[in-house]
């Protein structure tokens, strides 16, 4: 009996079949499911298959699934419904599809490929509508980290992967320098990094960009050398799961490359799986709708389906479905011919806070109260406070100064300019000095 | 070193202040929490506790947390504000509470109090809001389930419990008959299942009235008779997870109990720890708003913290929040004075087509098909098929008499009489007796 018979000779036999379809596809991407990555499926023969049977008989007598109509149209609270007139009724009140609206999903994949100019000629999956990016990091996790996995992060970093990776899923964080002590990006530490870990059969690199907290995406040439290095610990033959984190996507205001580095990472090598976790909330400026995406660059259309079925096993049994309202709003500001003029509008505004903090700080007067962190993208930048602990000085800003900022470990502190308007930020800086001058 | 302490040992020490909380509130209920469930915590210390720090202190200069203001309100695009116009921006496009609104969580407590007269002198939880009721049965099953753990179902049952708690959490199902040989909802044999485990230190147990698929809820000495047979096992030393799954809450058609075993089980023993998961879900007609709540029968303030952090550490890690444009709309229908005459409305549809259904059912004449299940609410009945299989029967009526059902097993099928309008249930029990007696 091979290895793999004895593993699978536990599994529902659904998901027996998906496991292999996947092998079939890509052995190595089976290889990179976790144990509940191979052990999730959707069972399509359950109520959701006959579901999908009566759909295509029946329609006075469709007595199969658990929602309520009057003479075929849904049951709707008319005090609600008179809110939101400028939608139909089905398109707001109804269950959403287990992986989002179908319409939603093609119009984000275009969306992709229009301004991804790097994917062109790559296949991508049909990107899954997901509970806002943390859901979609969490997908991601849950199918492909198992404990004691290693996953890639600079030390620059959004705290929750933290609690996603290592705590929930107990694999070990490998961070690297982001940035060497000229301030530029370091990304011959990333491929050193990467090369420490190619006796290892399967790592998780995370990549994102704009960074949170620094505000920085890589420039072209940082680009391809990142891309470079995964494909060489690749090609030592380590299975390599890397997923972009594009949630500030489209906020560049300078010199970085202007698309996701998904576009440069999907199907660059057979033992690469690249991910894209991103999504509405920040590039369309809804936060709180929940609307994000995860997308896998895959080799065929058949993995598509293998990987939707792992997916949807998982959110069966976690949300059943995603909010249709805001799916619902989200496909109908895609689709207006108003959204470029009023996005662009927004861009104009973040830009000019992004100039102007530019001006600001690189006149050299502040030098000798912190380091500037190179940014040029999203919605933050971070100092390197001097001869202060970053967390006293956030406290002072706060008390004295009423300036809020978030501190980082024991010298950083990230400002969110998105928050704050481009008629303000010369105080805001101008305080930032002063209270790190006070403590110093 | 007692065990407790060497357990305790890996955890987080935040985790660890959580657990020794719980513990001095009731330690049954930290026995009661699963390993992940000890695990988890929400750092308090993390962005989170900064951004509330900021909001206490700063204004203009709040430059703390991820989103983007234009002069103090959030950006956001004017094309989609145009359709939500009666709403004010900010309770559309900002992020929610870890927890979902404080306001709609309050708010739903109070209609919990209202519309169950068990709970009046009953302390519960303040409702968490989630992703739909299937949330919160995974937030539950998450704090509360190990791999090997028994949970207990009637045969009658939605598939996905089992998806969730066999299948991913790894528990062992355990059933009861739901009905006796005279069709009668069958109390002792629930009672005397709970027996079967008065040797495990602890069981989950799931009641789920208005039950799908029969559309059963207890009678009043029937409901009596379940909280009496949990109270007794917990006396025996188990401790008792009891969830309420009460999706079809409010639709009792008949002599059923009119409020949710929720109220009879709260705090009725210290072993035991009542869970309600319900939602706007079904009551409010909101099938794709994905507004759930959960809530706990608990015995002091001091608790309702503990598993909020609990809560508010799964969900960081798993979607960070929910939707809300959802729980603002719900939020505006339970305070709406219309609320009550619409919700009105709606019930007298629902019941119409109960009554046409019993009148249609008690005739006798269909008596050589099947038996009906017992049902007195909710979207549903059964019928148990004679001398047929219950899934060729399906696709038998699917084909020839466009009647959608769903199969249970070998002998049941399920019709949502939620989707059939009371002038055709003639026709449809009709043909359901057609296409039966076509295959005997």
């Amino acid at each position: 009996m091979t290895e793999t018979t004895k593993e699978q000779q536990n599994l529902n036999p659904v998901a027996v079949k998906i496991n292999e379809g996947i092998k079939n596809e890509n052995p190595y991407v089976y290889e990179m499911l976790s144990n509940y990555g191979r052990e999730v499926y959707f069972s399509k023969d359950g109520n959701v298959k006959q579901i999908a049977d009566a759909k295509k008989y029946s329609k006075e007598f469709n007595a199969t699934s658990g929602f309520a109509t009057e003479h075929g149209k849904p049951m709707y609270l008319p005090l609600l419904a008179d809110t939101l007139s400028d939608y139909d009724p089905a398109d707001i009140f109804l269950y959403s599809s287990t992986l989002g609206s179908p319409e939603l999903r093609t119009t984000w994949q275009e969306k992709m490929y229009t301004e991804n100019p790097s994917l062109h000629d790559k296949k991508i999956s049909n990107p899954i509508a997901t509970i806002g990016l943390t859901h979609g990091l969490n997908l991601a996790a849950n199918l492909f980290v198992n404990e004691g996995d290693t996953y890639i992060l600079p030390d620059k970093q959004w705290e929750n992967y933290k609690m996603i990776f290592s705590e929930t899923k107990k694999a070990n964080m490998v961070t690297y320098p982001m940035y060497d002590k000229d301030f530029h990006f370091d990304t011959e530490a990333f491929r050193q990094t990467l090369l420490s870990q190619r006796n290892k059969k399967k790592i998780i690199v995370i990549l994102n960009f704009p960074n949170n907290p620094t505000g920085y995406t890589p420039l072209p040439h940082e680009a391809d050398e990142l891309a470079a290095a995964i494909k060489e610990v690749a090609e030592y033959g380590v299975n390599v799961v890397v997923i972009s984190d594009d949630a500030y996507f489209g906020l560049f205001y300078k010199d970085s490359i202007t698309e996701s580095l998904f576009g440069r990472l999907a199907n660059i090598h057979p033992r690469v799986l690249a991910i894209k976790v991103d999504g509405a909330t920040k590039e369309e400026y809804t936060w709180g709708f929940r609307v994000g995406f995860l997308t896998f660059g895959i080799n065929s259309d058949a993995m598509n389906e293998y990987l939707e079925e792992k997916v949807m096993g998982v959110i069966r049994t976690s949300i059943s479905n995603g909010p249709t309202p805001s799916q619902t709003f989200i496909l109908h500001a895609l689709k207006s011919p108003q959204l470029a003029k009023q996005k662009a509008d927004k861009f104009e505004i973040m830009e000019k806070r992004a100039r102007k903090i530019d001006e600001l700080l690189s006149s050299g007067k502040y030098d000798d109260a912190w380091d500037l962190y190179p940014f040029n993208s999203g919605y933050f930048f971070a100092i390197k406070v001097k001869g202060v602990n970053a967390d006293q000085a956030r406290i002072h800003l706060l008390q004295k100064y009423n300036v809020g900022t978030i501190a980082l470990g024991d010298t950083d502190l990230r400002i969110a300019f998105s928050r704050v308007d481009v008629e303000h930020l010369e105080e805001l800086v101008h305080r930032l000095y002063e209270g790190i001058k006070d403590l110093q």
